[in-house]
């Protein structure tokens, strides 16, 4: 037994102690003793079983993948091995970014399972941004984690071979990227099954499955995912898979990971970021109480991208140790000048990506199947349609117009705008 | 024997019969005789043996990967690996463009072999190029078999799982997208060991790795060409790999196969075209006498991406059938239009990214290891000279203003320009 079963089974609160009990690296931190464990399945996200064990001397996270997407069933089948993909993406970003991911203490294959540092009292972030809470040097650690996993996840660091390598080893991870393929790029631009929106946005949602540059710019979009392997992404990098206290902040759940274009990380986080935004008025308990938490969130967002603009900067100066723009053909013959001219160009091409891959996320948890808590939990349904009214008037602008928005503040006043025009 | 061998052999003139004399697929064409074999070693390539065996019944090429890099030795080792690759690039393009390429009759792993058809009278392009001769269908048979092997190689076509299994398969071609990677996109601009030129470029060559919008622009391309995996590739596309009669145009030797952007096959032809147009006067035997003939070739680079637009914009109207572009989102919403908005943004980029492959391609056959034979054939050193700095100029100018040529009338009308000028 003990983590080395063959047949894979999913745990249960009553089966973990038993199976998981001669593990030395859980006994390490919890004890041998298996009659003081507690197990408790916390699992909120849509895919995978997540229990909290814990004892007197410590707690560990046990998370383990099921056969099917947790939030449909047993009709939506998914492979076990993005456990596998989780756990060899977790190693990468702790070695890429130390300190931001949890640490790994024992993985099983066969039995799709990682246990890992359970991050405590951290809550995850989705919530707090419902709840109006601020975090001290979350964006930095946010700006951080893209520029740094990257980067050096990318051909401006890695040796090109084992660049290659990896490239083989997570093209297999199919399945996830599927769904990201058909759930974030496809579905929300017809009326695909799976759908569902608030019933007041039924004209809106109309027009944008008529408007033709938004649907062909969502589809190059989704061309740029699918072939521009640039980098090893998390893939799935939304406010639900961050943890924060008011000090700290972790990135979890990386099992969506594959090679991609270097926006798409950021760019989802930055739409989920202007989701909480417009979503705000719906979680105000009297007109306008949110309004200094909105500027927050608007503060965040730029300091996000600052921070991973100058990062970025700072690895491209320091760590180009990969075959692209090699040292040799820019500062090595006194041209640094070139070096810096080729990162402006790139900079501006990862932004370019960032508003545009933000803007389907933010139509996507709109129209498609997986929404937003922030959105879920307003119980006017005007009201709530009035806020992803919002998102989505926003979400296209940034798709359609991506390479004509030059800054941050240009862009986070078109949010202003959109938000101050849904007021009136 | 019979080319079941376990342990890696190059074959020889002497040794080939008795070691292939068993194989069926052979036998069938050229007789199980073998005192009636006629083997010759013809490779004129940079890296493999190549026989050709007749009898009288037939004829057949044998084809064999040495352990290292044929053009300098065995100071640089090369994978076998290449003709696992080879053979898998073959059958794909066979499948995709039927009667192209040669047909496959034995592949041995271990031998790095593979037993095809040989194509007879049909003689290398380039050495056509350089005689003077012209071909009946060419440009067409070119872009036809760029339009339907990148287009029928990427994820407007392909079941999305299968793409990617086959991007990890070709992952591993490492050693030979590196040779690319170098000689292609890095040693042309520096100093590097391996480069060599015609004296007479001193100067100019100076000011080309000075210049820092050419240095940089080429190291996109570079980028793109790591990381952009949109489509299989021949890698190696140039008129030394493309066989002829005055009527039938055959391609060859895709060892280089990669996933790749979809400007480099086509880019690197049309490069090749184009230092053949301004090799011409090299080859004159009195003034004017190619004029001719270089007409002859810019209609052919013209018709051969007029044929590939042509048929790139059939498949994607009738074959689409990929995650990209859905035709669900586009055609069955009655947005037909949207399609066609889609594929003229593609194929803009696709001419940008072939312009600058093509300028990338012309820049390192005059600087770096792989020359052409149109040039180093021009005895008088001068007018090789000559010739070489046309090319380096017009390469130049594509690869940096690619973005900015609108058609091909404007690219050729360049091109002549830059000729005339030489010869005032």
């Amino acid at each position: 037994m003990a983590g080395n079963e063959s047949i894979y089974e999913p745990l249960t609160v009553e089966t973990l102690a038993m199976r998981l009990g001669g593990i030395v690296a859980i006994t390490d931190r919890i004890g041998a003793d298996t009659t003081k464990w507690r197990a408790k399945e916390v699992g909120d996200g849509n895919l995978n079983l997540v229990f909290i064990v814990s004892s007197d001397t410590g707690s560990v996270i046990v998370k383990q993948a099921l056969p099917y997407v947790r939030l449909v069933g047993d009709s939506w089948p998914l492979p076990l091995k993005r456990a596998f993909f989780e756990n060899h993406a977790l190693l990468r970003q702790a070695d890429r970014d130390p300190g931001s991911v949890p640490e790994i203490y024992h993985f099983d294959e066969a039995q799709a399972l990682i246990v890992m540092e359970f991050f405590t009292p951290h809550i995850i972030l989705r919530h707090s941004l419902m709840a109006g809470t601020k975090h001290q040097g979350m964006a930095a650690v946010l700006g951080e984690f893209c520029a740094r996993t990257l980067f050096r996840g990318s051909d401006l660091s890695m040796v090109a071979a084992a660049r290659k390598a990896d490239v083989a080893l997570f093209a297999d991870n199919v399945a996830l990227c599927d769904i990201t393929e058909t759930l974030i790029f496809s579905d929300p631009y017809f009326d695909a099954e799976r759908n569902h929106h608030t019933p007041q946005l039924d004209t809106l949602v109309a027009q944008l499955r008529a408007d033709i540059d938004l649907k062909v710019e969502a589809q190059h979009l989704k061309a740029k995912f699918c072939n521009n392997a640039e980098t090893l992404l998390h893939g799935d990098f939304h406010t639900g898979s961050i943890m924060v206290t008011e000090t700290e902040t972790k990135i979890i759940d990386p099992e969506f990971a594959l090679y991609g274009p270097m926006g798409f990380d950021i760019g989802m986080l930055l739409g989920n970021f202007w989701m909480a935004y417009f979503a705000q008025p719906g979680h105000a308990k009297s007109h306008g109480e949110r309004h200094d938490y909105q500027t927050w969130i608007l503060e965040v967002i730029d300091e996000i991208w600052r921070v991973f603009s100058a990062e970025f900067s700072n690895l491209w100066r320091h760590e180009r140790t990969g075959i692209l723009y090699e040292r040799s053909l820019f500062e090595d013959q006194g041209h640094a000048l070139a070096s810096e001219q080729a990162l402006a160009h790139r900079l501006r091409d990862i932004w370019q990506d960032t508003l545009g891959f933000a803007g389907v996320e933010i139509i996507r948890r709109t129209l498609s199947l997986a929404h937003i808590a922030e959105n879920d939990t307003i119980e006017n349904e005007a009201l709530r349609a009035d806020c992803e009214a919002r998102g989505l008037r926003f979400g296209r602008q940034l798709v359609v117009n991506r390479s004509r928005m030059n800054s941050m503040a240009t862009v986070n006043d078109l949010a202003q705008i959109i938000a101050a025009e849904a007021k009136q």
